[in-house]
């Protein structure tokens, strides 16, 4: 069975895609065709939109599920009139917040991801700055980072420091464990000024196999033995270092940094 | 006014975030005190929770405001019993969902963004790379390319590369424009095999020179006549060429990459 979701905003539709996804996880055994219609803010768009609802319930021969975050309501009643199951995904909540904050909502459209204030956007990019600047132990000095990154080669480092600056606006700087670090057993002295912003990443030796044979086949580096001695040091080094850490083996990015932020207490730098 | 808000989900609680930072937005003249609370997956941290609740209500002397994807129905009437307005946001659309589709929901916690999939953290992992590896014009072949951003040096190309592949894992490249190819004013012959996939960024010239200044002060590359005369040339580089463009002065990038990829018909490579 297929069915046809459309997420439609009057901004970019990351809220309503977010929602909406999380929403379809918990339906298995149904094959969904997902479509974003974004920045749909005028009376012509929302005409547009209707009618690619009505096309794809004609293809499909069942209505489409569309998660809407439009503001306006006149552009609501619009998508409303389409032969669609259309869930309002700001309505349901708006009416309890106006009565509990004694308030009226002040509607404006495109504000959720609107994140173009010159100290958010400065923010933002100073933090990918950081990371692009002390990526791979280039600079290994962190006076100025809220985390630093310890971990093997390809363990996840880099793109978990990018997703901290870009989402979070937190400088993450990342420093790999070298083969004489590991055989020392100890984190180099170099590290140990910032020893309180140290987070480890470590992964499943074959699934590190797997992505180091995909950037040098059969080098040593990408050699299974290689990759299941230095795990095991590397874990071993956190657990006598006490530098607290995770698998990134089974985790996305999203739930290592949500995570990490978590255990050191690091508050995000904007919304 | 102070309000507390939670954001409470047994995931990363992006979700709740996402969503109610959304609604907050549409709210002015209220300070929101934001504090997450991911991974509540148990009846301890559920119980923790509803302490936190509890102790923000008395410290503002309000109740506070929870935005809740937990999944889970126990956990969840464990927090409906805080002194606190619980806003429930999946449940409001899981019932319609679920007779829409005729199935009952398979429910699992912590969904959302558990992409921990090898497909798809490869295909973030390889766009992620193919940004730092083509970033700034470094290596200027873009056959695998799905987009290349085009523009003066400091117009946002970096982060919106990076952005677009962490979180649509779209390959994006980007190409610095040179004095000389402005001068010249087209586009340079090594660009015009991916023409199609050229997408331009330009921004205010007294902001560009606000961000160049930070980097570089006192510098020609920062004067304000070099930005201008910078930016009225790549405006017109781009009409002249039919280099689709946008400004990313009072843009996020949040909104940039929605747009480019509207624009485009790029299609997000993973959820």
């Amino acid at each position: 069975m297929q069915r046809t979701v459309f997420f439609i905003s009057d901004g970019t539709g990351i809220t309503a895609e977010t929602l909406g996804h999380s929403l379809l996880t918990q339906f298995e055994g149904v094959e969904f065709k997902q479509v974003r219609i974004p920045f749909v803010d005028n009376e012509e768009k929302a005409r547009a939109a209707v009618r690619q609802i009505e096309q794809a319930a004609e293809r499909d021969g069942e209505r489409a599920i569309v998660f809407n975050t439009v503001v306006n309501p006149e552009l609501c009643s619009l998508l409303a009139t389409s032969r669609g199951l259309v869930l309002d995904l700001f309505a349901a909540f708006l009416a309890p917040l106006e009565a509990e904050l004694n308030t009226k909502r002040t509607p404006k459209v495109g504000r959720a991801h609107g994140m173009s204030g010159e100290k958010n956007y400065d923010a933002r990019i100073h933090a990918m700055n950081y990371a692009l600047a002390h990526d791979d132990g280039v600079a290994p000095e962190y006076d100025e980072a809220d985390v630093v990154l310890v971990g093997v080669s390809r363990s996840g480092k880099t793109p978990t420091c990018l997703y901290l600056a870009l989402h979070y606006g937190v400088s993450a700087g990342n420093y790999p464990l070298t083969e004489e670090d590991l055989e020392k057993m100890r984190l180099p002295d170099s590290l140990r000024p910032w020893r309180g912003k140290l987070f480890g990443l470590s992964i499943d030796p074959e699934r590190l196999h797997q992505i180091r044979q995909a950037r040098r086949p059969n080098s040593r580096y990408a050699d299974i033995r290689q990759c299941r001695r230095e795990v095991a040091e590397a874990e071993a080094l956190f657990e006598k270092e006490g530098v607290r850490w995770l698998s990134t083996t089974h985790t996305s990015i999203e739930e290592i940094a949500s995570k990490m932020l978590q255990l050191l207490g690091i508050e995000r730098h904007f919304y």
